[in-house]
């Protein structure tokens, strides 16, 4: 097997209520990530604001007129690296609505994906946790796929990981690696952040990672941090706990066609049974 | 709430080469579990012969002529339980194929369901386990949905449990309770016996078990063992290790409410952008 490996870089950082902090954190640490390699680097969900529904307005940037997407655009540019930018609060410049949404930049420093999150955080679980993005975000309905060349990467937010059916939907469009900036809480963090994961790598034999905030102990939401990155086998293989911290790891797609060829799942699909289908009309990078 | 909690038991039966032996030990760990309070028993995948593809043929039964299932529905009947029988090496009457097949019993012991393994087991991982279901064994066509009474249970058998599909259409019916007697080996059971299980509960808020048989050290297959429960939230509730023994667990429907109140991701699906769709014909009890 001679199937490409690259650098993965996972940036676990440490938000506050400043913006410009923020961005400049954001923008040292990749720049950190590139120089020990990394070619492919994400950034955690919300990275340039504190998640909370009633400050995404006032946080929110639009294309064209952003200077965390400048920043970011500018950072990959001079790195010469693929930048999943984790997630910012978007508003709309044509409908108003905000998104919670990942910006994408190739080696070029261009955009050349949004992914904005599909599905909202909406729970409620009693004396534990409730979050309700919904009362100030809008869904998105798209699927994102971008080609690094190495091999295709399906991206989703943080509680998109919770619905099989779109990382099943990325695996059919051949992506091998799944990246979710995300966060977690201190509930269904322990609970479920590793084991949605491992289970998503498994079931479709790609690499997944998962990038969450550091936890910071003067927010409302404490993310449960342990950003981590999954083999396609479900071993993880880089993780770390919830302080800031970048996590690495060689991407090596011969894991990818070594999974599928042990144990040959999409070859054994019962397509006469079932089927998993893409209703919507956009499933690539498509943008304003 | 105040949904029903019924008590459920997995046999992990040692498995030897003497039919009969196999039968009668199965029946003796039946009427224990009954005597301890289990509505709902499962036997383990391929309980009355060797795991070996060579041997199915000459250990396999049909409807109407068969001691297992004779004893089975003896036992059922007995004890006035749910019976799920694990699996047998089942040769159809009509055209002479042999199926991996669950035969599921009513507290009348009569035949209520029939499941034959729909995607059968065939792997290679390199120097570490090479097994082929198919050199002997057809696949099965229809998903299983039996009512108890107390739920819907959708039954599916080890390898059955690789493809979230089937868990899907199986929640999508509205079965709260998931049952695969499987037979993990020494390589896949460590890597993703608990996973898989794990995954199916969380990503379907449903209980999950999986029942293996004992490991027999004269064995040529080597079972992982490690009967599991699992809960709506992805808890393992019961398990074992590899010896023979019965795993016990309630079954408590509150946890499958509360879960689907706490995360209601059935009612956040985006069927707008996917679906999963059922294209067999036949997704219930039918058989012959």
């Amino acid at each position: 097997m001679n199937e490409p490996t690259f650098k993965f870089a996972g940036i676990q950082m440490l938000i506050g209520e400043n913006k410009q902090e923020n961005i400049k954190n954001a923008v040292k640490l990749i720049d950190e990530a590139s120089a020990n390699g990394a070619v492919i680097v994400s950034l955690p969900e919300c990275f340039n604001c504190p998640y909370s529904t009633g400050v995404f307005k006032q946080y929110s940037e639009s294309l064209g007129s952003s200077e965390t997407i400048d920043a970011l655009s500018e950072c990959a540019k001079k790195n010469k690296i693929w930048l999943i930018g984790g997630s910012i609060p978007e508003v709309d410049k044509v409908d108003g609505k905000i998104y919670n949404t990942c910006f994408i930049f190739n080696p070029q420093g261009a955009v050349v994906g949004r992914h904005r999150k599909i599905h909202l955080f909406d729970i409620d679980i009693p004396n534990k946790i409730r979050f309700k993005e919904s009362e100030t975000l809008s869904p998105g309905n798209s699927l994102t796929v971008i080609d690094i060349g190495y091999c295709k990467v399906g991206v989703g937010i943080c509680y998109d990981i919770r619905f099989p059916e779109l990382a099943m939907l990325y695996a059919k469009e051949n992506c091998k690696f799944l990246i979710y900036p995300g966060a977690f809480n201190m509930t269904t963090g322990p609970a479920h952040w590793e084991l949605l994961q491992r289970g998503r790598a498994v079931d479709n034999q790609v690499y997944v990672a998962a990038i969450s905030p550091a936890r910071n102990p003067d927010s409302t939401y404490q993310a449960w941090g342990h950003s981590s990155v999954v083999s396609p086998w479900g071993e993880v293989v880089a993780t770390t706990q919830h302080s800031q911290d970048i996590i690495y790891t060689d991407i090596d797609l011969n894991k990818v066609t070594e999974m599928r060829s042990s144990i040959p799942v999409y070859q054994q699909k019962r397509n006469d049974i079932y089927q998993i289908i893409n209703q919507s009309s956009t499933t690539n990078n498509t943008y304003h």
